[in-house]
């Protein structure tokens, strides 16, 4: 059975199962509403295949004088594998259906030549897969490669990642290729915001912006529970929200823009030029900052006032319910706090500024464990 | 029988029909993902409150050897009045149940004063009606008030409007208890989204945006086929993204908005600046810039590159399909379109420069049925 050929019913029970159940069958109808005939008719071949299982009945609860048993996704029916790939290294992760953790791996990248980084990926599959003893669980069922930049999930090509300075690379094709396993690719922001969505600080919520932080500047936007792609494979470009300021001339060639001001490269050169230091490091500029200078604070200062315009943009054009901050850059939120929400509270529209910030560290491995989820994710097609 | 009360496969299929019908039984269940027993089982109290109708039979086609049948709504089964509140005038629309114009009609308005403005909606109504001669669609089902600024649809409640200075007004409890008749409000903008996607330039789109650009300047956003309501019921709030410059200060007391600069007051004032003549209006303003006046084009095409810098924003945020622009200020498009599309070009990242911009004049009376569209979608209580 693939589950690409059954009907959009059986994608949408599947799909309330693994992120609300265990349920009963009356309960997935309600929920899906489906008539209690048509969850029983798509849920038979889905239990034959064993991707869901009956768990036995609930006691006390009975639906039409037939004790109501409750159904849920099995989640050793499949294996699921995610990659992250940063400039300088991949992170592996592999996990169950509901992409619990098997096994985490990470492996140096030392060079951004495309045959190479592929081969790497294989291999690190291949080493988390033993490493888990994945015999129980078959073999993977399929790849989720992460990567930052212009990423377009459906054809799984990489039209641009900055760090590894690819251009239009067919990698979910190259992947599969290379390990003989079905490979989807997503934007690493845009996965790590499924993985938020589907067990994280996002998890019930009817939207939310996911903005990362670190030596670039994006976000990943959940809105009515599906992760917003952009027509042409480009959303959540936060970084390069146009936010005022001339000085400075961003990556993407235009002044003004977040990430000109805020991303680690930016605020370690603006550091270097208060300092007079050129050998300055990001790591320096937050321990000098720490200390006191005055200079230096200030670079941090301008760097958070750039973000609370971003994260003010953000919540005047969508109005999310949260804002969750992550990415390196949260290491030293401390340093960009203050500025960040003062700023926010005054270019928030109206009630927009009611809009909930929560400051959330979350290691690489979470981020590989978005591109396992939007595997997951993509056993059936989208049911709308 | 109550169509809120009915199950969600039935809102489901009659928003299927109201959308893309007519349709065959078959083609509902495979839009829906409904079975064939399902469909029929929904379909059945519709039909027989003439909510939905049957066509006869698809020469040629047929499926399970049984004639296929073409289903619709039924257009007269209900009619649904409009309104858009500006500073100065009502604006009526009343329409069929697929939002078809049976009467449009203007109102001025010459105060401020809720109870006043209140009442001016009810008669506006009852003179559509008698317009209309609606004693073939009966009684107006439900009315839909559209109105700028915070509307919080959920609770019928207008948070603030600018134009009328309105502060936590319940606004449809008000209209409801004035014409007897049940009431929902929405923003103005986000209305006219909901009718660009049922029957606009956005129908058939994965995602698009209006950007409306006048005495305000907002936008309504359709992703996914729904319009973005806003956790806290603002979103699309373009005329206060922060694009930098700080010598004009906003209604809403920020520097650096979009409306500071490119709004109708704001290029008023700023020619009235450029030419020295504080009695300047908009139309003169637009005189003298199509006569060359350097000092006041330059007015314009500074509104123009605010104006392209929040489309950019919008496109790198949630990269639609289409970037839709019509408000009044679209009258004198020709003065902003070089400066809006090359700041666009230039500060959308990537492929969001893809996203296609089409400029769309509607009259008030297009956003009148817009709140004909939002009551008529209220039938059901959403889908999901």
């Amino acid at each position: 059975m693939t589950l690409a050929d059954q009907p959009p019913a059986a994608a949408l029970v599947f799909q309330t199962l693994l992120a609300q159940g265990p349920l009963t069958r009356a309960e997935v109808g309600r929920r899906t509403g489906l008539s209690a005939g048509a969850v029983t008719k798509v849920a038979t071949p889905l239990l034959a295949d064993g991707w869901i299982t009956e768990l036995g009945r609930l006691e006390g609860e009975r639906a039409n004088g037939r004790p109501a048993t409750l159904v849920a996704v099995r989640a050793e029916r499949a294996c699921f594998a995610g990659v992250k790939v940063t400039g300088d290294e991949l992170i592996g992760f592999l996990g169950d259906l509901t992409a619990q953790p098997l096994a985490t791996r990470r492996a140096d990248l030392r060079t951004r030549d495309v045959g190479t980084v592929v081969h790497a990926i294989a291999r690190l599959v291949a080493e988390l897969c033993a490493e888990a003893g994945t015999t129980a669980h078959g073999p993977v069922h399929s790849i989720g490669v992460t990567i930052s930049g212009d990423v377009d999930g459906q054809t799984g090509t990489v039209q641009y990642t900055p760090f590894l300075n690819w251009r239009r690379v067919p990698l979910a094709q190259l992947v599969q290729a290379a390990t003989g396993t079905p490979t989807v690719i997503e934007n690493d922001v845009r996965a790590l915001a499924v993985a938020e969505q589907w067990f994280g600080a996002g998890a019930g919520l009817s939207s939310f912006a996911l903005v990362t932080v670190g030596a670039g500047i994006g976000a990943g936007l959940s809105i009515g529970g599906r992760v917003v792609s952009g027509a042409h494979g480009v959303s959540g470009e936060v970084g390069h929200l146009p936010v005022g300021g001339s000085d400075r001339v961003c990556t993407c060639g235009n002044t003004g823009c977040v990430e000109a001001v805020a991303s680690t490269h930016a605020i370690t050169e603006q550091a270097r030029q208060a300092t007079g230091d050129p050998t300055l490091t990001i790591d320096d500029a937050v321990r000098l900052a720490h200390a006191g200078h005055t200079a230096v604070r200030a670079v941090f200062s301008r760097a958070g006032h750039a973000l609370g315009l971003a994260l003010a943009s953000v919540a005047n054009l969508i109005g999310p319910q949260r804002i969750i901050i992550s990415g390196e850059g949260v290491a030293s939120y401390d340093l960009f706090a203050d500025q960040i929400r003062q700023t926010f509270a005054a270019q928030a529209f109206g009630a927009a500024a009611d809009c909930d910030i929560v400051v959330r560290p979350l290691p690489f491995e979470e981020w590989a464990r978005g591109g396992a989820a939007v595997a997951a994710q993509r056993l059936f097609a989208p049911a709308r």
